[in-house]
């Protein structure tokens, strides 16, 4: 097997990144242009997804969707290794008890992918897209991951000269981005006013694997017109807390004594 | 993209399908062993499924386990195209009901995958693995959907020369298998006593999609030595009004006139 050959392992899985809750069928021809293949390797790696149950193909409409495998894959891990069952019973807790949307993020592979949400019983909640890519330096959960990842990582994010800008309130330079990184570090939370989508205010704390490093992070999205400081207090601790109970849960460990979060934390 | 580059879609995904409850994690040498590739294609495929969040590797032990793209893309489908949580409401009441354990199975791609199981809330329970393959002519839900598919896939499964023994009572020649999808097509509900593992009834109901196609199948799983035959009236009756709500729910349609199926649940 040569080194072109392998990348197609890579293309065919980069087609399902395309698929969100948003454009949950596409054809042929918009998956060629998105995920930019010419349309015969397109439809060989759809071919190849399909046959092992990635996708499906509509009989009718010939578009394509996700398919069930990954259900079934989701369903074997979950059993061997819990990490969503554990971190769902938290946000469970966390969106009853603030009355706010919770959710998970985790490292996996080049990604940041969303592995849980809970929204709380009322009519007004922010809605949080499982599809939705989470970029570093617009939202709480990256800024969380990014403040106790390595130097290099977060000189990348840091540094990057095309920050893209969601709302008005996106920080856009190394400085602003360099503040925001130190509070984490400091009190063991990052917030987000605004920064990836007007009227949300997001709280996030990282969650740590067994190397003392992030592994994620998990996060308030709260309607930033309901937020007060006391409302905010109990989402910062509320966080702390639920974070630091599933790193151990999940048997990790908090970063060492040159790291502050212990401190905090503790 | 050659045809031969194709196929290493095929054996990236086809890896995943050695992950089990069981067998959680797996090395390098284990995993080139039960797939058949030379260890260089498996570590390749390995590498692309890692960089994609499709395995992870334990940084003490090097072994390979399930990653967590799949809980992700899972999500995504769900919201969009529900059906495991369609699924999973009526296998809830049915464990709840018959104090059983229900599942349920889905055709995808080439293969039958469990999407779905509830367990009842008593100590002696059926353990159904999401990780086993079900063989179609050794379980109820594989009899189920067998009966109501096409002539061709029938006889292949009633032909077949190698029918694996899972237990004594495992059906063996294609007289014994005709019988048993003729019942299912004249009841609309297929039995197995211990035909794939000692000691557990099943019973199956298949559920059916827009074409009229059975997509998959629902199944009680009953511990036998607790089985009457009024237990076993109430398992067929729930299972058909499941099943057939599940079609309706799912978008699907019963099969037409040419199949019984119709008046036997109508």
């Amino acid at each position: 097997m040569t080194k072109t050959a392998m990348s197609t392992v890579d293309k065919a899985l980069g087609l399902l990144r395309h698929f969100s809750v948003q454009s949950p069928e596409l054809g042929l021809s918009e998956l060629s242009r998105l995920a930019g293949y010419d349309k015969t390797t397109t439809l060989r790696c759809l071919t190849a997804l399909e046959r092992n149950g990635f996708v499906e193909q509509d009989a009718q409409s010939r578009k394509y969707r996700l398919g069930l495998a990954p259900i079934n894959l989701a369903q074997i891990r979950e059993q061997s290794f819990p990490v969503q069952s554990v971190i769902k019973r938290y946000l469970d807790e966390l969106a009853d008890a603030l009355g706010e949307t919770a959710h998970a993020t985790l490292i996996t592979g080049d990604a940041l992918i969303t592995a849980a949400i809970s929204e709380p019983d009322r009519a007004l909640r922010v809605y949080v897209d499982p599809s939705a890519e989470l970029p570093a330096h617009a939202t709480a959960s990256g800024i969380a991951i990014t403040a106790f990842s390595s130097k290099d990582k977060q000189d990348a994010v840091v540094n990057r000269q095309d920050h893209a800008a969601f709302t008005k309130h996106t920080p856009q330079n190394a400085g602003a981005l360099k503040k925001l990184l130190a509070e984490c570090r400091a009190t063991g939370v990052s917030h987000a006013h605004g920064t990836f989508e007007d009227d949300v205010i997001g709280t996030a704390a990282p969650i740590f694997g067994p190397a003392g490093t992030p592994i994620g992070a998990i996060a308030v999205a709260a309607v930033s017109m309901r937020m007060t400081p006391d409302l905010q207090n109990r989402i910062d601790q509320a966080l702390r807390i639920a974070a630091q109970a599933i790193t151990r849960d999940l048997g990790g460990t908090l970063p060492g004594p040159d790291q502050p979060l212990k401190e905090t934390l503790g």
